[in-house]
C-alpha cells in the first residue's frame, strides 16, 4: 500500500503539484494558511488538515512548499508545526527554495525526533508544476530518496539526487546563478545591439542557435523585443533566491561579482515598483542607466 | 558561368573555408602572407596569387579572412592591396571579425572605386570552417548578399543578412557579449557549487537542460570539470573580440559592465601566460581570487 | 549633580571610553560578559555591576558598546537586559555599530517603558577611544542629545547630532562606504603603478596632497608599500560593517556596486584566513587576481 | 643667460602656464592652431611662431600642451612638427596627458635626432595653471629634469621627478585612478545617505574630516548637495584620461575593475549630452539607475 501524503503550502506551485499527486492516486491531506486555497483540492478528493501538525499526524510523508526560510521553519518547528504531529520514521520533503545551511539545521532538528528529511527544491515555474514536468534537485539520504521517488515522478520529469542534506538547495542556487548571469548577458547584448543600430529580430535569428545560445536568450529575448514583461518568474522571487545565494556565498567566502551586481540592479527595480514583472525586465535597469530603450513602442 | 573567387588569408579558419569553396567547384585564387600555407590549396587546384592586388585582378569576388582591423585595412587598402587590383563591380567579402565603424569606412573607400563590400564574420570555430557549418552574419547591400549567397552556402549553414555595412560585425560582437556573459555565469556557478560542497557532475546533470542551460554550460562545464583547457576558442582571440566590443560600446555610449569585467579577468590571465587556453579557462581568474580550485586533480 | 553612568561592553573600544568617563569625574558602573575585563576599571574607581539590568538599576544613563545587532538586542532586551533595570526617564546610548532599522525598533521597545535612546556609533579606532578623540555620530531626540553632550565630550572630539533614531547608524554606514571605496581606489591605483613600473614612494609624494588625496591614501599607502598589514581596523570588523551597509541598501533599494564588490573581495580574504589583518590588506585580493605583488620583499 | 622657451598649445591650461613663464622673465615664442589665441600672450611680450617647427627653431626648450596622444604626435613629429625645427641638444617638455607607451616612443624618435624629452603632465586645473600652483609629475632623464626645474617652478608648486620616460604620464594616470575611485565612493555614499533619510549637510560635517575624508569628498560633495555641476574638471576630459588608463592597464595586464565601471558610467553620461559637466556629475548615473535624486531642488 502506498504511503499517505501530506501537503503544506498551496501557493501557485503547490496547487499544481498537489493536484498531480491526487491525479496519480495518492491519498492526500492538505493545509494552507489561507483556508480558501484548500477548496479546489478538497473538491478533487483531498482531506483538509487543521494545521501542519494535524497534516503530519495523518501522513507518512509530508511535503512543504512555502516561500522562504522562516516560513519553512514555522511550518516544521513552530507551535502547530509538523514536528508536533509526525511519527518517528515519517519523511518531510521540503520543496521550497531556502537556505542550505538552515536546511541542514532543520534536518538535524527533525532527525532528533526520528523524522527524516529531504530538501527538494524545484524549477520549471507554475507551468511545470501544473504539467508535472518540474526539475527536482534532491538532497538527503539515498534510501529516503528511493522511498520518495514515486512521489517526485508524479510531480516532475528531471529528478536528480545530488547529495546530502542541503545539497538540493545548493544546486538550486547554482541554477539561479546561471539564470541571472545568462539574463544580464542577454540584457547587455540586446542593449549593445540596439545602440549599434542592428535589427534585433534578425540578430536573434542569426545567433540564438550557436555558441551564444541559452534557454534565457531563446525564451526571453523575444519577450523583451515585444516589451512583454509578464513573468515566467518574478523579479521579487528571483531577488529572494539571489539573497539566499549571496548569504550562502558570504558564509562560504566565494566571490560572485556578477550575481552581486544583478542583485543590486533587481533591487532598484523593486524599489521602483517593478518587482512583480518577469526577471527579464532586468533590462530596464540598463535602460534607465543608458537613457534609451530596447524596441521602443511606436 | 559562376564568378571567380579570390581568397586572402589562409589561417586556421581560411584554410577550411577555401577548401570548401574548391570542393564546391569554384575557381579559386589564393594568397597568404606566409607563402607555405598556400601549398595545400594549390595542390587541390587553386591558383597562387602574388599579392592581394593580384588576387583581386584575377577574381570577381574577393574574400578576406585575417586577424584584426589593421590587417583588413592593409590587405584591402595597403600598397599591394585589393583596391589596386579589383575592377569596378567586384565584390569584397570580409569574413574577419573587426570594428563595425572601420568596416563602414572600408566600404566607403571601396565604394568610391565602384567596388562592393559585404562584412561577413563567422562563428563556429575551426571545426565549423572545415565542415562547412559556420554561422555567417552578413552586413551590406541586399543585392550583393544575393550575389554572394552560393559562396556563403559552400562555407556555412546559418546565413543571415542582418542589415547594412557593419551590421554583420555588430551582430558578431553581440554574439561575443552573450558568449562571455554566459561564460562568467558558468564560472561563478561552478565556483559556488564547489564551495558549497556539492557533486559537480550531478549538479550538471540536474540543471543543464532547464532554465539555467546554455551552449556554454552544456559544452564547456564538462571540460572545466576535467580541467581540460584545450581551446575551442582561445582567450587571446576572445580578448581581441572583447576589445572590439568595448571600443564600439565606448563609441556608442552603451554600458556593458559584465563584458567589461570579463575583459579585465581575461587580461590578467593573458598576463599570466594563459592566453592560448580555451575561453572557459576564465574560471582560473576566479580560482586565483578565491584561493581554491574547481575539481582539483587528485 | 551630574548623572550616574553605566557602561556595558568593555572591549577594546569600551575600555578606553569608560576610562575617559572615569577620568572626567563621572560616577560609573560597568559590566562585561568576561568579568576579568572589569578589573582595571574597578581598580580606577568604577563600580562592578552584576548584569546589564543591574547596571541600569544603578544608573541614569547607560552606554552600550558591543559587537553587532544581536549583541545589542541581548544586552538591552534580553533576560538580564537593561530594560529590566532601567527606570522611566533613563537614557540608553548605544555606541555599537549596528543596523539602523534594528536601532529604530530598539528605540521603540525602550520607549514603551519610558526609556530614552540615542544611537551614537563612533569612529577613530582604539587609539581614538583611548585618547578621547573619537568622532561620534548621534541619532535621536535633540533634548536627549543635549543631555548626553557632556558624556560625549569626555569620549570624543567631533560630535554631531545628525537626525532621529537610527540616523547616527546610517551616517556611520555612509562613512564606511567612503572608507572602503577610497580603499579599493587606492589598491587599484597602487597595482596600476606597480605594473606600470614607477617608483611607488615617488608616486606617493607626487600625488597624495592633490585631487587624488584621501585619509586612506595618506595613511595606508605607506603601510602597503612596507607590506605592513597591522590593523587600524580589521578586515573582520570592516566586513561586519559592510554587511550592515548591504542589508540597509537592500532594504532601501539603493545600488552600491563598488561597496558590493569590495565586500566580495574582503570575504575571500577572510576565507583565506586573513580577516585579522588591516582593511588595507584588500590589495591582496587584487594581487591574487593579478599574479604579482606590490613592493615585494627582497 | 636663461634658455629661450617655446610654447605649443594655448588652450585653457596653456594660456595660464605660458603667461606665468612670461611673468617670470623667460623669453617666449608661442604657437597655437587657432591663431587668435596667441594675441593676448603676444600683447604681453611673447613672439608669435609660424608653426611648431618654427617655434622649435627659435627655442632651446619647447613645451607642448595639447589634448591627446595623436595631437602630441602631430605637433612633435608631423609635417610642420617640432622635430623639423629643433636643434640637437634641445629639450621638449610635454605637459599634455597622454599614453605612457606613446611617450616612450616619442622620446625615442626625438632622441634619434639628439633632442631630449621630458613628460610632465600637470594637475590642478585651469585655476592652478593661472596661479602657478600646478602639481607636475616629471618623467625622463635626471639632468634634463634639473635643466627644466626653473621652468617648472614658474608654472607649478609640487614638482616631482618620478622616473624615466613615460613615468610622469603613468603617475598622472595613477592620480586619475584615485580621483575617479574616490569620486564613485562619494557618489555611492551620498546615494546611500539620501535613501537612508539622513540630512546630507550634517552627514558631511560629521564624517568629512575623518577616515572617510578625501579631497574629492571635501570639495565636491558640497557641490553635489547644491546640484552645482560646474566643472573643475569635465567629464569629457576625465573620460579621455580614463581611456588612457584602460589602454595602459590592458597593455600591462593589470585589473582595474572599479575604474572600468566608472568609465562605463561616465560614457553613458556623455551619450546623454552631459560631458561638459564636472566629473562629480557622475552621481547622475547612479540617480538614473536608482530613480531618485540627491538633494532635489524644491
Amino acid at each position: 500500500m502506498s504511503e499517505r501524503i501530506g501537503f503544506v503550502g498551496l501557493g501557485i506551485m503547490g496547487q499544481g503539484m498537489a493536484a498531480n499527486l491526487l491525479g496519480a492516486g495518492f491519498e492526500l491531506t492538505v493545509w494552507n494558511r489561507t483556508i480558501t486555497r484548500m477548496q479546489d483540492l478538497v473538491a478533487q478528493g483531498a482531506h483538509a488538515g487543521a494545521s501542519p501538525a494535524d497534516v503530519a499526524a495523518r501522513s507518512d510523508i509530508i511535503i512543504t512548499c512555502v516561500s522562504d526560510t522562516p516560513d519553512v521553519q514555522a511550518v516544521l518547528l513552530g507551535e502547530q508545526g509538523v514536528i508536533h504531529g509526525a511519527r518517528p520514521g515519517a519523511l518531510v520533503i521540503d520543496c521550497s527554495t531556502i537556505s542550505p545551511q538552515a536546511t541542514r539545521e532543520l534536518a538535524a532538528a527533525l532527525g532528533e525526533k526520528g523524522i527524516h528529511m529531504l530538501d527538494a527544491p524545484v524549477s520549471g515555474g507554475s507551468e511545470g508544476a501544473a504539467k508535472g514536468t518540474l526539475s527536482i534537485m534532491v538532497g538527503g539520504d539515498g534510501d529516503q530518496f528511493a522511498r520518495a521517488l514515486p512521489i517526485f515522478q508524479a510531480m516532475g520529469k528531471t529528478i536528480t539526487h545530488v547529495g546530502g542534506h542541503g545539497a538540493g538547495q545548493t544546486v538550486k542556487l547554482v541554477n539561479q546563478v546561471l539564470v541571472v548571469g545568462n539574463c544580464i548577458a542577454m540584457c547587455e547584448a540586446l542593449m549593445f545591439a540596439q545602440a549599434g543600430g542592428v535589427d534585433l529580430q534578425k540578430t536573434y535569428t542569426a545567433i540564438s542557435q550557436g555558441a551564444a545560445g541559452s534557454w534565457m536568450f531563446t525564451n526571453r529575448a523575444p519577450q523583451i523585443m515585444a516589451r512583454d514583461w509578464r513573468p515566467g518568474f518574478t523579479i521579487d522571487l528571483q531577488q529572494k533566491d539571489l539573497r539566499l545565494v549571496l548569504e550562502a556565498a558570504d558564509e562560504l567566502g566565494v566571490p560572485v561579482p556578477v550575481t552581486s551586481l544583478v542583485f543590486q540592479l533587481y533591487r532598484t527595480l523593486q524599489a521602483r515598483g517593478e518587482g512583480s514583472e518577469g526577471n527579464h525586465a532586468l533590462i530596464k535597469a540598463l535602460e534607465h542607466l543608458a537613457g534609451f530603450e530596447i524596441a521602443p513602442k511606436a
